[in-house]
């Protein structure tokens, strides 16, 4: 006889059973139902709503059971799911008595609590994964804090900037990725166990104790949301596609780097193909694929958003079918953190191309006409018309930055019906030239190598104290 | 020594290598893989462009392998992709002269070719199904066609309609979500074979020959847009979400049914659950998890349209992960449409409650104003008034249709200020019955068993010229 | 001569213009970005970067501006957007020394600023509104305390609840989103201003001064982040759909219950339309537009996360369209949050149909296992068993929960090869009866009267924290 | 009074009645009501439904109202939407007898009517501005038949191309968009005329009257289905997101191509900006917000499908939602291919820019391999091992493509254990010179001249067909 018959007189087909199944991915919440169980028996122990002895011997069961591990349990036609399985397995261990453990619980709590339980691992190797990103990033950038690169807006030169500035900018969005998973643990982390179908129980149950021996922060405070809720599956994906997209731009930049035409980095060959009928070719395909499989969380988060509109209360079957792409979103992502991390640390930076970029097109006038507004005190809009003026003539006439003098500067100034300057060449060189350009930009956030390194510190403190605090939390 | 080495010194690292590879989904394309050999083959043998003697030893490698599938082939880490593992097969047995194979051919176009070869089958497989499920909703509406049921708008009760007609809207539904896939086919069903790596190639190929021996309806004229398209794959995806769509509407419909409060339906056993705790409950499982299921194809053309946006020509390694959301699609619908259409096709329409809704709410009251309209010429919104005020009337006073005289029709007329309109209890309990209504709405399209018998007689004509057309194209 | 024309000879188009102006969406960020300017020009003239005289003329200028308003900015197609415009008031007012307040900032880090200065109000705005909203349930719930309904679980029967829990439970969500907003306000609310185009500038600015002014939390780290960043309008976007997704379980529920076939609400006719052909119908329109329009938000986060996909640094034009859609989703989703709650707390309950359907289909069932289990000690699964075989009984024998007696109960165990269980009528008809029955479940979370008034007064608590202290914050 | 008071005794609120109002968007119906009204009561005048006198009446009233236009309509708050507006305008007019005209019709049928004949005609202006941009490629194409360029893979130089390849790829592309909305329009053509509210009538309409004097190509089969069915307007966005992922394309590489850089074009002035802070950028403004635009059709495709999932039969209000995201789709998308065929056929190419790139990093080895496959017979995989050689030497000693000698190859080849081939020099440089290269590949599809010559002039006649057709269908 089958344990769930109710009042159906016939069974599922074999089609509709594999349909409805959630077996695949059972496995992934099989040692928090365990552990989900154990707490749920100790609770009903010590509240002396079941047998001491029996939940004793429960309790036993399912520490064997978690020792030989998922491979023990038996998966017949006839056992719908994990939470089955491991009912099937305590009860060939102790007997009937086996039933006691689903006093006050069902599988509608249950499932809600095993899938908070193992999210937060899983949030938390994650957040790990970042923090060894930055740190591998923080590491990196200390290596070009003076390699002058130009900087981009419009895929344009814009301004000299540093390799390590620039790198500095992943960790910064790195970081905000790691605390969204943060804010995000703190929905997860909260215990719906007791709700039970979704009333509770009219048994004394100690919601305050399985919370606590689950580690929880608190416990669903209605019934019917503790069952139904699942607003926290859907902000972790939400979470993973910042950070895919984070990953998205590393990618995007990586390959455009290493282009003929921009020829800024070399990649590893570790990460790169080459063609079946070019050799001459080196293409940066982990870049690419990674890329692309950044979108698979925006995906997701579709799927789990749709299936979740206008659902009523309480639980619906529908709900089974999230978990399968909450599941698939981690993995993906945890996989192209992982390989961009790897990737990203293995680049070599062409700082001799770096710096001859950014000594092209001007890219330090800005400042120039900064001095004027300084050194001067002419208005920014007038000087703007002058430095402007300057290198349109540059520009028409061949000439770079370096051949911009003082006098030239006054030439263009009068012409354009203002005063003489008098900057003087040095501070006229000072300005365009990219290294000393760079290093004037010496302001919280700037790319000065002062600044720089003054960011890598304390990033190097965040990441300490991130890893101290939820390390000293497991512990 | 490794076979595609070129130039880079390093080997990708393991965790590159499984995170780039494709092999996980390479076994789908495994036949149309040799299958494109063959054709690619032959053609560069009719075309004097290899030697005869060597294509004829590699057709005859293919075939062998063709005979003893897929599993034959060695995939150790040095393979990357199913591709290269049919190469390995052919010089394992002929030497090698195998490298003959690829004179003229590059993975990129020939991946093209493959995922088109297999997705042309897949969308024949999908649209017979429809045609399956179309023939048995027939069928059941045979049954039904003069149980009168309630029709909804806003879910609540509109007009009387009949079982029958209802489930032949469902019909309408698929066929159009059919005809979709047929024009999808058009633009699956060209042959990019020949574009090689992107730019053809100089050797004197014969498109014309591999299109013909493909079966393909064309071939594609420019060599970029050969190896760089896959809005067929978009499309196709999208076609699913339609289809999809449709199931999870039938689906909501028969959650709503099944439950307490409408009784409309009883779901057969097979497609339900019970309650592990709720030993009374009989839970449309199947159903829910349908409704869920049906949203992962617009989950998958989200990722799919992400990671085709703004990417440059023409091979992208980018473009590899589109097809596992493409298979992951198709093979989610199919299933979908599989159980909904065996579930759908088991249920029984409780008619009782069927008509008994219908009867309920004056949801005949339209054609009472109709009938005043046409009988006595009055305009429309004038007979509207007083239709309105008579339900209004009715409710107050707790009447049912069944209530309305003749006489009192023309009470509330004259109350209203409008002359008597002396329908005669005859024309006016016409109006207000359930079934007469619905055999009077006797115009295409229209509910009336006759208009609902000419519907499926079309239905039926165009499923069987449809499955004749297909099945002869196969031959 | 125009401000900007740099070494463009020619204009755009006024096609070319229309379509990347921002203007239509500028006068969101009006008060921003003159509230900005002030902020920066009072810093510079704090670190004597321009002129102290200088900058009272400017921030004179820009108070008469924002007292006169948006409206007096003159928009000729020469000016690109409200900076300029602010630009060109300020100029017209004081000459061309308003060009002095342009130092040391760029349209760049102007605009990530003046769209944060915006959001966090907007976030706060969403937020007392989801606070008055959650008062209103709780108030609405205190009149329905003892209000017993039946809980659904696959929009089946399950067990007897009370109407003020299930409200609770729309209380709780909505807690959760209100929360969520608070996370993200914190990642809004750091201070871009300084990153000037990208990395900063070479005058000795003061951030911690205009963040201390703007009322941020922090300033941004990196000025190339600083300037590039956006997640915090896709995770604001985000946050929306999930409260949108809670606003749609709400309508939905809505549409179900004033169907006549649950007939478990009235709405207000506010809120509500009749039909045209239609006079008997009253369609829950508002709740159907709000189910509707509450995906609005899931489809313009699509559109922010791909639009933000493989973007590279830093600035790109790209970005200006992100913010229209962040508006557009903050709007759609004030006025759905608005109008479902006005349209919740209008509704009546049907509690005598709520009562009746409470009564039926044994959803007390649960409870009677469990008293077997806590009165007599044995397994779940045994009692389980047992009250399975009377409730399937009773259906087949036309009984309802009332007929069960406790020999009843003891004729079925003993037929099972059980013992009897003795359980005696009173505790039986404890147990089945609906109200008695919601009353045991009296643990915390659960739906007794007791547990729902504690769970209100919490509500009620938080609610009251949460509005003094953002309150004291604006002060 | 108002006309629709029904049984309901309040009226909606203000803010719920604008909260429901479809009228932002009703103008974009208007012609298309009066049409439908126009059909609709010629055919009841036809089919002696109506008396004829009062049917010219309306009809009269209805030119008078189409020739005045929109704006002489009256929008009072009691005025729900457009077809009211319509009606009070012809009862001002004509007196009650207006409302003959809604006899046997419902605004379910006629929204869908209204819908329908309005999308058809943006469908086909969509098409023939798709035809125009293809029309301007082709010719753009025409300037540089033998511009050789190089062609990308993983944006690594793959093979030589030319400019005139390059963009046929683009028309390609954008053909199949078009041949899209073909397909599309074939489903949106369908007439939901004679549905009524959802049963059809019990007025002997003639359905086939109404089909031919609206110029559709049929009408809808099943009266539910004919006021439910929104697929086809899921389907004409999904058509526009596979355009606007075509334009992004385009838009990605003109960004591209425009960097310092590439420096492979010069792009107009009238499609850049310059910046404020720094005078020597030249950004490609409009190529990035297409670029972005080119996502909303994604995100209203989602907001139609999450709008979608899941509605039970029929007409639910949701349904009215839909088309604000079809027209904004549509807006969106026409307007960015406007602005992106100007924008691309405004840009030129740097030829010589284009040749330098073509000639660098041997992107013509794979040419040298075949000529070894097709003069020696030796097999591709050997060719490749020595071409790979060669590269890689060549790259290590710093030569370039022209220096590589018949000699040098015959070197490699026995360093590698294989025999000298004698290719000779000429056949060397021939393989490897790059204009020559280009001209080799003379298969169907391939860049040589001579065969983007015919890829013109059948893309040409293709145009001048489509144009022809589409215009002779209008006259």
């Amino acid at each position: 006889m089958k344990l769930r018959s109710g009042r159906l007189e016939k069974e599922m087909t074999d089609e509709a059973a594999e349909y409805t199944s959630s077996l695949e991915f059972d496995k992934i919440i099989f040692n928090a139902d365990v552990k989900c169980n154990m707490a749920h028996t100790l609770m009903l122990k010590e509240e002396n709503i079941i047998d001491s002895d029996i939940a004793d011997h429960i309790i036993d069961a399912l520490i064997s059971l978690k020792d030989e591990g998922y491979n023990v349990l038996e998966f017949d036609p006839s056992v719908e799911d994990v939470h089955m399985a491991v009912e099937n397995y305590v009860t060939n261990k102790i007997g009937p008595e086996a039933g006691f453990m689903h006093t006050a619980k069902s599988r509608n709590d249950q499932v809600a609590t095993d899938i908070r339980l193992v999210l937060r691992e899983k949030i938390r190797e994650m957040q790990f994964n970042i923090l060894d990103f930055i740190s591998g990033i923080v590491d990196l950038a200390g290596e070009y804090k003076e390699s002058v690169f130009i900087g981009f807006t419009h895929l344009q030169h814009a301004q000299p900037i540093t390799v390590a500035h620039h790198l500095m900018a992943y960790a910064q969005s790195l970081k905000r990725d790691y605390q969204r998973l943060d804010d995000t643990y703190k929905r997860v982390n909260i215990n719906p166990l007791g709700s039970a179908a979704m009333t509770t129980t009219s048994f004394p149950i100690n919601r305050e104790l399985t919370t606590r021996l689950l580690g929880f922060d608190s416990y669903m405070e209605n019934s019917m949301d503790g069952v139904a809720a699942r607003d926290f599956i859907a902000e972790t994906v939400f979470d993973l596609t910042q950070l895919c997209t984070t990953l998205s731009k590393i990618c995007e930049e990586l390959v455009l780097w290493s282009t003929y035409e921009f020829g800024v980095i070399t990649m590893a060959d570790e990460y790169c193909s080459t063609s079946s009928i070019m050799p001459q070719k080196k293409n940066p395909d982990v870049a690419e694929v990674a890329r692309s499989k950044a979108t698979i969380a925006n995906g997701e988060l579709v799927t789990i958003l749709t299936m979740l509109k206008a659902l009523p209360y309480t639980y619906n079957r529908d709900l089974q079918e999230l978990t399968p792409h909450l599941w698939n979103a981690i993995q993906n992502s945890y996989d192209t953190l992982e390989i961009v991390k790897h990737m990203l640390l293995s680049v070599k930076f062409n700082t001799d191309r770096c710096l001859d970029l950014a000594s092209k097109n001007f890219a330090t006038a800005t400042d120039l006409a900064d001095i004027m507004v300084r050194e001067r005190k002419i208005p920014f809009r007038t000087a703007h018309k002058i430095v402007g003026r300057i290198v349109n003539e540059a520009i028409s006439n061949g000439l770079s930055a370096e051949d911009i003098t003082s006098v030239y500067v006054d030439d263009v100034a009068v012409e354009l019906g203002f005063n003489k300057l008098n900057l003087g060449d040095d501070l006229v060189h000072t300005a365009l030239n990219p290294l000393e350009n760079v290093k004037m930009r010496n302001v919280p956030g700037g790319p000065s190598p002062k600044m720089v390194e003054l960011a890598r510190t304390n990033m190097i403190s965040f990441v300490n104290n991130e890893v101290s605090l939820k390390k000293s939390f497991k512990d």
